[in-house]
């Protein structure tokens, strides 16, 4: 297929919540974060997740992404919420939630480890993630996974000019490169807007930021599967119109 | 110079405390947590600052380096130094003591830019600094230095893997590499261990972990400078020994 000048070369995978489960523990230890703070406040008028995602997107331009900001910002939230009414005690099961967080372990989606090695007998492979530098490590590290990919990428922002970045690497046309991923925002959206190619394939829970994304259905070079078993098949369906 | 097969071809540079001002910041933010702390607990009795190193050391597998880890471990160190008696209104000024630290300006070591410029003449250069992705790409990007470096290495540990990994990129035998540094333990000993040269430029202020390093001051591919001014000419006069 390699040597086809149309094909794809380059196929780009997510990390959470395409190879490996992610959002659920965030989504846990949110409703851990609301019952602890919902000993100080009423939960109707407190409207707690809504008044810690406007402190996590409030900070997000100072903290980036992944568990440690998340972290700051459920602190950070639990004193506003509580106008400062709040337990070093309960604060400090906060700090505890993050560190749990940290450390889950790091449970591939069923089926994706064979979609992954299907697609690397056939393309050049790249893991494109973004979030903690130390944690996505340790994550790429627990998946078994690594040794698949020709290059792994660990970013602070995943929009339209870091992936021009990873292609200027790989000296690629986006037209040659297929991303993979959960997320509108971050693995669509901005490959399309290059000229690449999205495969969609959304996961049951997707954190609120992440589908603030305009992309339309019927997109030309966007696919949607549901499952990694899909995969394969899906990569292999793309291809660029002969030139005219 | 570099078409000599023995001349020293890439020259690494580190960022906090090499390039730009950083640990005085940390000290300055300790320094306020100290006096936060304080007001809960007799300053003999609590060691505060061993304390939070000791909370710090603590987490470090788990956090990485950087200020979000920092201010995680203060945030940590505080409720167990007060025994929980601190007050969520002052664990919220440590927070800000945190993003005060992340938004600190970029202030260059004075002759570092000159210096940068003269070595980047003659030499491949690359930035090689460790801590939190988000905040050091920020702080690349305000140094006005980004444009000088060949590549700009973000990493989550300095060790002879890291290295061994950054100059199998550039497919480079360490004893054409020389690295730049104000750190014995992130930036000299594992550079030395490879088989390649290190230049070490301390700094007035040095965290306690840095300089958890076994270096020997006569070690012979190590040198030591005073001041941005003396590098250009540090990296001349490394030399190997013609082949027997």
């Amino acid at each position: 297929m390699t040597s086809d000048d149309n094909a794809i070369r380059l196929v780009g995978f997510d990390g959470d919540d395409t190879l490996w489960r992610s959002e659920d523990y965030y989504h846990a230890a949110q409703g851990d974060f609301e019952r602890i703070v919902q000993n100080y406040v009423d939960l109707q008028d407190a409207r707690t997740l809504e008044r810690l995602y406007a402190v996590e997107m409030r900070n997000l331009a100072l903290f980036g992404y992944g568990v440690k900001s998340m972290t700051l910002s459920m602190l950070e939230a639990a004193v506003e919420i509580t106008e400062a009414r709040i337990s070093a005690t309960d604060l400090h099961r906060i700090i505890a939630l993050g560190k749990e967080l940290l450390q889950h372990p790091v449970e591939l989606l069923p089926g994706i480890r064979e979609a992954v090695e299907a697609i690397a007998a056939d393309h050049e492979i790249v893991l494109i993630t973004k979030g903690d530098l130390f944690h996505q490590e340790n994550k790429v590290r627990q998946s078994g996974l690594a040794d698949l990919f020709h290059r792994i990428e660990i970013v602070s922002e995943k929009d339209a000019s870091t992936y021009a970045r990873v292609l200027a690497e790989f000296d690629l046309p986006a037209s040659r490169f297929a991303m993979i991923g959960n997320s509108l925002r971050s693995d669509i959206a901005p490959v399309l807007e290059l000229g690449g190619w999205g495969i969609y394939m959304p996961y049951h829970v997707t954190w609120a930021h992440e589908t603030e994304a305009q992309v339309d259905d019927d997109a030309p070079r966007l696919r949607r599967v549901a499952t990694p078993a899909e995969l394969p098949e899906a990569v292999r369906s793309l291809v660029l119109p002969a030139a005219a």
